[in-house]
């Protein structure tokens, strides 16, 4: 009986859960001309191919467009910083789909827009939502995503070129956190709301090479983590399916609770 | 006592069903320069912006792309045929990402390449599996995903230009089956192993006027379809979200099983 009334208990806790109406919450930028793309990247360019009534009575439109893989809201394949690792259409489905955890920076990179995200920010958040589980899309809110797409604010310059990538400046991830969540945690992917997962004032962008390395996709100019709750989140990351690329755009929907 | 029987019995059916690992199923053709474009289409185009070990000693690679947004696996947003309906980044997210049936006419298109779904063909559907409910993705397999990236088999030409527009070969969706879907079942979306929803021989492009004005989306040049059942189907169909596109670039996956 006691078994009995233990399952009527779960399945009133299930069923209402399962009808419920989880919303989905759109984790992407939209691409234009006005889009972030890194100072030395040629920004998004999109032609007009035909747009209006046809001979034949119908409307019609159709455009191209042309930008580089990693402008805009995009993926980091692992072979964009480490030879021989998957590019990325060889990204596995299960590294892109799956359940993640927010981890709130916001706080630290409003007080230091160089501010980098540190082993024991990871351990703090343990501290409150328990051990990140092994396979997690680690999302990192830094709070950056109400900067777009002003680029002064954004990428800390507006400046284009060589000019601008000095003067980058923007929070990250730190080279030690990067390796512990790689090897520590074996997580499957991390997300960050800036242009880049190392931060702007990188030169040698070991975050990247920690995590690339070990086959680890980033997703890069992410936005509305303040939507999602720290745990419990279930996220889909689809980029284009480039054969042979570096990374390319990427839409990344996200919704709380487990599907 | 028999609500929790009953109880226990739903129990030891959803436990079982949640735990187990469904496979997610990659519906996309990757994109690269032998992917198959519309016949008036530019051709799919990478450039390498750099690939190589740096002066600071680690390896990077960045590639730069341009394209038609109607090539490849792609989606045809309400304004590629429909003025003032909706583009790429407006569709809503419950029109790429829900439950989807799978309707296979395989065996008419291998008869007859010019063949037009009708009608009777999801009627026929439906007294096996059950009316189609109202919000899905309708998924048609005609077979043809085989024939890529073969121009010759899959178009039905490799000619290019007008001549190949002239030439064009391959099943689709006849119009007033469209209008059927759009107005008798209310679906979200359609989907398609072909170049386009229209069949090949198509001038008035007559079944995407019927699903675009009524701004329903449309997936193209999908693959993989043998690969899940007729119903219990779960898609999710995310486009580049290119501000005012007519459509774009189309990563889509799907599982058997609700999430």
């Amino acid at each position: 009986m006691k078994q009995l009334l233990a399952a009527w208990g779960l399945l009133a806790f299930i069923l209402p859960a399962a009808a419920e109406d989880r919303r989905w919450v759109d984790l992407t930028h939209d691409l234009s001309s006005e889009s972030v793309f890194w100072p030395t990247a040629a920004p998004f360019r999109m032609t007009t191919d035909f747009a209006g009534m046809t001979e034949r009575g119908y409307y019609y439109s159709a455009y191209s467009f042309a930008t580089a893989e990693h402008g805009g809201t995009h993926l980091d394949a692992p072979v964009h910083f480490a030879k021989g690792r998957r590019s990325v259409d060889q990204v596995p489905l299960d590294q892109l789909i799956g359940d993640a955890v927010v981890v709130d920076v916001s706080a630290a990179a409003a007080r230091d827009r160089d501010y980098r995200i540190q082993v024991r920010d990871f351990q703090a958040w343990e501290a409150r939502y328990g051990r990140i589980p092994v396979g997690s899309i680690v999302l990192l809110r830094t709070g950056f995503s109400r900067y777009w797409p002003d680029a002064a604010d954004y990428l800390g310059t507006d400046l284009r070129g060589l000019a601008g990538v000095a003067a980058l400046s923007f929070p990250g991830l730190h080279e030690e956190a990067a390796t512990w969540l790689a090897t520590e945690r074996k997580i499957a992917s991390v997300g960050i709301d800036t242009a880049s997962i190392d931060y702007g004032k990188s030169r040698d962008f070991a975050a990247h090479v920690a995590l690339m390395t070990r086959n680890i996709p980033a997703f890069e100019n992410i936005t509305n983590l303040e939507q999602l709750p720290a745990t419990g989140v279930f996220v889909v990351a689809l980029p284009v399916k480039i054969r042979g690329g570096s990374g390319g755009p990427l839409r990344i929907v996200a919704r709380a609770g487990e599907p």
